[in-house]
């Protein structure tokens, strides 16, 4: 069994991140990510604590901005406008989370394509929907796609099974695979078949986000696994799939931690350092 | 076998909409669909013929507007806003075959969502994606899902497979299926494991236009068969299943002539109708 590391296709992204970095500090700018976040989610504090030590590390600056959760729809509204027009920020993240009083499909009408470097916005939702190439896609589908191109999995005719209906991860990563020639399953909490789903599959990828269920009753001998969850159990991070039960079983697996979410980070600083490169070079 | 004819569920649709009819009707508003062509493609021009058909018999208005193929896309976008802000068009339907030289993202982008009653702006996709209400859903789409309902035929954890992935069809119905919860499989050209594929799904809808491909090596006899495709041979209608060779071994199937068509051409004009309806209760 190989263990698909998430390590080497950061470091391959690094250089020309870093080649970017250069390029834009000698032309005194700083790559800055907005992070809006509503209330104290412990998983957003988390992210957010990781993509703030990761910019720091590289040289990026991160811009957070904190509001209650009880933040009336207006407030949150007008920082988004005002994230949208400051042109030191060159990447909006907006937590997923967000309460019940904010109204969800205007923020993601207002939200600029083009600063949208998780693909929350309808303009580059529907792009990636129909086929166009959007501003972004979706951070975790591009580490998923980014670590298949890094170890040369070729999906197309490939039978893929999806676990997860996200709309941010499951939906457009279907879409994705299903445009890169795949075919696609997808399943979820009412799939009634999902061992014969998973055992079928050339590619199983796990997105549900409950430790250890994926197990060797899934799983068949020739068959790559991408393993998308980060579960805690006990103290220590594990994926979806329990790894003890799969190891000695399949060909290929991506380990948690150190596999997806090592990548997907990266991915997010890599989309607002490249945008403010794209902005310079567009607006010389 | 239980052939699931469209004419019964047009009927329901009917009764709704004459009631709407009427009540538009007195207060003096007769509803009209624009529809937007560019060249003179063959089947384009029989739909058109269809729904100018349809529309006539019932007594809504129709506002053709053929452009030549090489029209540019400035010509193309000013006439779209035009049928945007004129308040005597409820709905808008640009045919699909859209030349190289327009600019499809953006035509899609400046359609108004309120109109667009083929769900082709990025606003109507992004909804339907993401599982919020669009303001309307692809037009065959939203007839598979109706003749579903009238038949009473629940997807909830059924193993649904599609075979073909286009925008207006195989992309979006999967994703409302998927919001059904059923676990769903999409095919195309690409797929190798198409048979076993099909053979498995307790629904198996079919999309590819390629006439009498579906044959009874891909069923199952407990199977529901959804035919979407309308293909010509020697003159006649016909689906993408091979009706005699599946009829004795299988559940149900739509009828091609009678089936999914038969439904698809009225669910635009329910929706220029409701829509039409709608913006004069809102706006009294």
């Amino acid at each position: 069994m190989i263990k698909l590391y998430g390590t080497p296709v950061v470091d391959k992204m690094l250089k020309d991140i870093n080649n970017k970095l250069n390029y834009l500090s000698k032309n005194n700018i700083i790559p800055k990510l907005a992070i809006v976040r509503l209330g104290e989610n412990n998983d957003d504090i988390l992210y957010e604590k990781s993509i703030i030590k990761n910019a720091n590390s590289i040289g990026m600056q991160t811009d957070i901005n904190v509001l209650p959760l009880n933040t009336e729809h207006k407030t949150l509204e007008e920082l988004i406008i005002k994230l949208n027009n400051d042109k030191s920020i060159h990447g909006i993240l907006i937590f997923n989370s967000l309460p019940i009083n904010i109204d969800e499909s205007k923020i993601k009408k207002i939200i600029k394509a083009e600063k949208d470097i998780d693909c929350i916005s309808y303009n580059n939702i529907a792009k990636l929907f129909i086929g166009k190439e959007p501003d972004f896609i979706p951070c975790t589908v591009e580490a998923v796609i980014e670590l298949l191109n890094f170890y040369n999995i070729d999906v197309e005719g490939k039978i893929i099974t999806i676990i997860g209906r996200s709309e941010i991860v499951g939906k457009p990563l279907s879409i994705m695979l299903l445009n890169k020639n795949a075919t696609v399953t997808i399943c979820h909490s009412k799939t009634v078949n999902l061992i014969e789903e998973c055992k079928k599959a050339d590619i199983l990828i796990s997105s549900v986000g409950k430790a250890n269920i994926i197990t060797d009753k899934y799983i068949n001998k020739d068959q790559i696994i991408i393993d998308i969850g980060i579960n805690y159990l006990d103290g220590k991070i594990c994926g979806d799939v329990n790894f003890d039960s799969v190891k000695d079983k399949i060909k290929m697996i991506t380990p948690v931690p150190g596999g997806i979410g090592t990548i997907t980070t990266t991915i997010l600083i890599k989309n607002t350092i490249y945008n403010a490169y794209n902005l310079y070079i567009n607006n010389r």
